[in-house]
């Protein structure tokens, strides 16, 4: 009996120990959590919302796509202090990233848009960005057989609106996510994923705090902050942030915080763009957001963790466009 | 004897029906020909000039590349009379399609470039296009560590120069074709290829004199022409042409034969951008160069002709470009 029931035991642990899912080294209970791999989509959605996203013809000169400032090439932003809209306008506002956009809470700085769709209605219409407007976009692509075939069989619509447009290119930008990063890895169990100094950069970053604001699977994206929390910032005193949306005083240079996913191909950093170098960065966080000044290695982990979080980029077949008719609206570069 | 005579002849007829090559009823002897589609090329090479081609930072403003006027979305033109240069400046010519152009006796609507290579170098110096100077792209390059090991790997060499940034663009560029489109069907035996119009459309192109410089791989681009050969054409004065670069009084209003292959998908024509129906263009030649006026249903057939050049797009992964670092110049957008 003890020798069955011994064996019996053995046998349970062994059964467990190869039913035990590799999950159980999984690192549930860490603040950031790692990007879902296995999301699905509506295919010929985000097929026709990715021709949108590269079509410059949404714009007014026809030159200008979304990918202009959401550079798919460049870490899903364009890599500009800010961007360059309709006549070479300079936009007041750093371009965040697409790559992840789904993982915040609200779209923009200020969080005007609630979601993605929302957002992709506001460059087409805005006039120093794409200076168009929703009416000659729609006009535009409703001239164009194919994208209305493409309508048609997506939305079962003849006539085209403004909300079949955005919904598709939001539809393609929710499958713009950078899964499989060293540092996701490692929240999966791979012990080996990360080196020991990405490891203690990413103690530092919870212990000094950081992790406050950027947690969660974007690593930010959650949350509104003041810019300059316990020391006024005063290199940019004209983007008010959230205030323009809710106009509460204390809304006044209140941002959403960013997310940190792919960090490392997102420079110039902040709302403003001010800065390159993503030590400076971190430096400035640390001084402005925490009131710390962190020493040189400090800093160089932080850093090295932040480089972890640079996921596999979307792997994107660049769409060949259907051509215009003598019915499209002609492109305006005045 | 008699017996086995005959069925020797019908094996040996049977033998020759099974081995003649289907080229056998290709049409070698028309004046347009296919486009191979077995062209070998240095595959890291031309991974290099796919990055390059797409990479702004080899602009001024960060913000330009190759792909700005010669976009792949759309036939590799901008789809504009003319393209918008650093700080929106129009340029004063039509961006000629960089599909195919590997089949131009010469680069440029004026022939000035060589080469896909010297062109190359143009408008990453050209202060009214990329605005950049060749030392600064260089410099941009030579910062950023997977360029430098890249450049490394594929030409052996630690200090970049113009010569390989070029050479690997107009590498990729040679890799831009469009082979089997319906008429390169046709014209390799296929006789369903094309429709009855479309057959009397290529038979009126031919009859009626285009084809005497529209011919070849690319349908055009293997001579120099004048624009109002037969009458004078006043709408654009301005772009002197071959005269440019041979300072001759008779190549005033020469221009490059531009190629008709996927001329359904760059619009606007001419080296002026001027004309947006392909039906419009088509009459204009006729009336310019030959001194005819086509009937409605002649244009048409030659328009239906003209749409059958339409081949296969190249298949593009949008690259992923490595990013700057703290040493990378920064862009100026000013």
């Amino acid at each position: 009996m003890i020798k069955t029931g011994f064996l019996t035991i053995i046998s349970v642990v062994l059964t467990l120990a190869n039913t035990v899912p590799v999950s159980a080294s999984k690192r549930y209970n860490e603040p950031i959590k790692p990007i879902p791999a296995d999301m699905k989509y509506d295919k010929q959605k985000v097929e026709l919302g990715k021709k949108l996203f590269f079509d410059p013809r949404l714009s007014k000169s026809g030159w200008l796509s979304c990918n202009s400032c959401h550079n798919l090439a460049m870490g899903g932003d364009d890599n500009l202090p800010s961007s360059i809209g309709h006549q070479w306008q300079l936009g007041p506002i750093n371009s965040p990233t697409v790559l992840n956009a789904k993982f915040n809470l609200a779209q923009f700085w200020d969080g005007r848009a609630k979601d993605l769709q929302e957002q992709a209605a506001g460059p087409i219409a805005n006039p120093g960005e794409m200076a168009s407007s929703h009416q000659l976009a729609v006009a535009t692509l409703q001239s164009i057989p194919s994208y209305q075939s493409l309508f048609e069989q997506v939305y079962g619509v003849k006539k085209i609106t403004i909300n079949e447009v955005t919904d598709a290119i939001a539809t393609f930008e929710e499958t713009l996510v950078t899964p499989n990063s060293r540092f996701d890895q490692w929240l999966l169990g791979n012990e080996k994923a990360i080196t020991q100094v990405e490891k203690e950069g990413y103690a530092l970053f919870k212990v000094k705090g950081c992790v406050s604001c950027h947690n969660g699977v974007g690593v930010g994206g959650n949350t509104y902050q003041k810019f300059g929390l316990v020391k006024t910032y005063s290199k940019d005193e004209e983007n008010l942030g959230r205030y323009n949306v809710t106009k509460q005083e204390a809304d006044k240079y209140v941002f959403k915080v960013p997310l940190l996913r792919n960090i490392e191909l997102t420079a110039p950093y902040f709302h403003d763009g001010s800065v390159w170098s993503l030590r400076e960065a971190v430096n400035v966080m640390a001084e402005y957001q925490l009131g710390l000044k962190l020493s040189v290695p400090e800093t160089e982990k932080i850093v090295a963790f932040l480089k972890t979080l640079t996921g596999k980029q979307p792997q994107i077949i660049y769409p060949v466009l259907p051509p215009e008719t003598v019915k499209t609206p002609k492109p305006d570069r005045s």
